[in-house]
């Protein structure tokens, strides 16, 4: 395994899989990475809905723009804020950003690429009918992962001098 | 370094700190962890506030529950939404909590002790003021970091089982 800084700086979404399967022990660890994030007052308020069905992986395309990286992916993960074991809104949203991440470090230390989408957020309802989600769930991201399509993928970041004061915000850190 | 999942699972709230100071070197890969972080859009919608200041760090630790954390930890990060770089709030708070996650788990990897504090955000106001965080900028946590002193801690998470389900909300994963 890499170093984690190492790890962090180089994931990239991935958004061109191979044909092959996750394996189920692979779907297990993502999924124990995901359960293993802090949440406030540890009320772990995440549902997950593992799709590995290409029918439905098909049907849950159509709802977005990026239905070529969804109808792609040998498997999706769709997360929910579970309205029942919240207790902030705000504060549950970050707990699950943090649960997200933890399988998208997951899924690269694994060599497996993956893309944290939002976008399919426009079109929820159909998502949630899809997969039979109830009124007490609200879509938070779909997560398509897969044994990454080879190719060159690049990111950027500022540099920390742009995001990080000292003290106070009328100081640069660096 | 740990294996990932291994680093996850084992990362606790660390409350309680040596009086040792957190070295440059380390704050710069906390900071390198957290902008690293996935963003929609990669709007990178974060900024960090360091705190080392023993002044600054006592006055912040009055406008929470938890004083004696803030007050004995070497260093704090606040960390804001930056209202400039927003494009969706929801999303945008997504994307800072998987920032925070980067900086605990790399604070872990180092050896570091680290707690997220939310419940500062009742008196976000205040720790503005004091940090000089005008109205474009909005209190999303502070980190409170330093060597942990010694002490056994645990936590624990619901099973997979619980929190899963296959192809839709009606099968359970396992």
């Amino acid at each position: 395994m890499k170093d984690i800084l190492k790890l962090i700086r180089s994931r990239r979404s991935v958004r061109e899989f191979e044909a092959d399967e996750v394996t189920g022990s692979m779907v297990d660890d993502l999924l124990e990475a995901a359960r293993w994030a802090p949440s406030g007052l540890n009320n772990q308020p995440w549902k997950f809905i593992v799709v590995k069905d290409a029918s439905t992986i098909k049907e849950i395309s159509c709802h977005t723009k990026y239905k070529h990286v969804i109808a792609g992916a040998p498997l999706l993960i769709a997360v929910y804020l579970d309205k029942d074991k919240m207790y902030n809104y705000m504060k549950d949203v970050q707990a699950i950003g943090a649960c997200i991440q933890n399988m998208l470090l997951v899924a690269h230390d694994k060599g497996l690429g993956a893309v944290w989408i939002g976008e399919i957020l426009n079109r929820a309802g159909e998502v949630d009918e899809i997969l039979g989600a109830g009124r007490m769930l609200e879509l938070m991201a779909v997560v398509a992962i897969g044994h990454p399509a080879p190719g060159k993928r690049t990111s950027s970041r500022e540099p920390i001098s742009k995001v990080t004061f000292l003290e106070n915000i009328n100081t640069p850190y660096k």
